[in-house]
């Protein structure tokens, strides 16, 4: 088993960017031409890029781009993971705001992608989604950061 | 959908940081303030920080930092995922090493945060927590990378 | 609480690799060796440490490298939280095709590891691991990525 080596060089730039993204209850929103059209814009050929949901009741994922029953199924997998009713202390913000969290902790808020030649290495059947875990339509911050060269 | 680019700009230095963590058994210790503090501290104000928790039966979460219930329900939730007794051949390190291990590969090791104008962009409600899964107290280690300018 | 800083200094270079691992079956393989020799072998002492995942159906995991037993708990552990049967709608790519999506969910595609004095600042019991989410052998694509110096 061994890694073998795509590039080398140096590394002189970076650059940051943010995303503002206007959800409509709980779902899956794309978010990868967006961000990989930004990419492309900053020049960065080579180098690391980071993904960053500024929030406790959204988060991100990388999952598969072709059949929208599997984001369906997703979904459901979350309501099943963290339930709406589960005897919860904090119910203050309602009955959908701590599954959000739970959901939120499983799937997580940070992402990061290394960038070849030019483009994400995603591979051929990922895209870059953020979930939106409340009720009620959101907007939702999104922090990108590229690093290299 | 189009992504707003913040900064552009060099790419100098880099700093690595350690802290140790002493906890009391299940729970979340907050360490937003002493990140926060340490970055401020290495004078980089663009960049990327990276936290690395060096376990494998406790983790690291970015969750709300408002409402002390949201904690207690997350330990809940914890312990629904991963309960205490669920037929595990992994035994010998006791009844809450095992549920430990599962609670930590479901919340993660890692986190990445951009640093933007010399903080980090963390959303408002959001805070940096380290989750010990064990019963006893232990003192854990968290590494911190900096890299920017 | 107070971060102890490890190291300062000038940020030079980056390289990015490739690994194709072939499993087979559900399982974890460890990629630990291959992965330290080839952060060794860049020459890079210290910086960032980043592995990615390429697809949507297998996952990356820290976990423990002592006892082969936690790793089969891992596993059903795994089939508790994403069952093999669940009424999913998605199942034109076979029974173990939507439980491999939301284990990967669960479980992430992206680590950042800090490196420091030439080493990964993995913990003594943290092992890096490719997980095989689907029932039949397949090649895995896992991308790397290291900035410093």
């Amino acid at each position: 088993m061994r890694i073998e080596t795509l590039s080398e060089g140096g590394i002189e730039r970076q650059a940051s960017g943010r995303l503002n993204v206007g959800t409509r209850g709980p779902g899956l929103t794309e978010i990868t031409d967006a961000v990989a059209e930004w990419v492309s814009g900053t020049g960065i050929r080579s180098g690391l890029l980071t993904v960053f949901c500024r929030h406790t009741s959204a988060s991100l994922l990388i999952q598969e781009n072709a059949d929208p029953d599997v984001r369906r199924d997703l979904l459901t997998a979350f309501d099943r993971l963290a339930p709406r009713s589960a005897g919860y202390v904090h119910t203050t913000e309602g009955p959908d705001d701590m599954p959000a969290h739970i959901r939120t902790m499983i799937s997580g808020v940070s992402l990061s992608i290394p960038v070849v030649e030019g483009r994400m290495t995603l591979g051929t059947w990922q895209g870059i989604y953020l979930a939106e875990h409340r009720d009620r339509p959101h907007r939702r911050d999104v922090i990108f950061h590229l690093i290299g060269s």
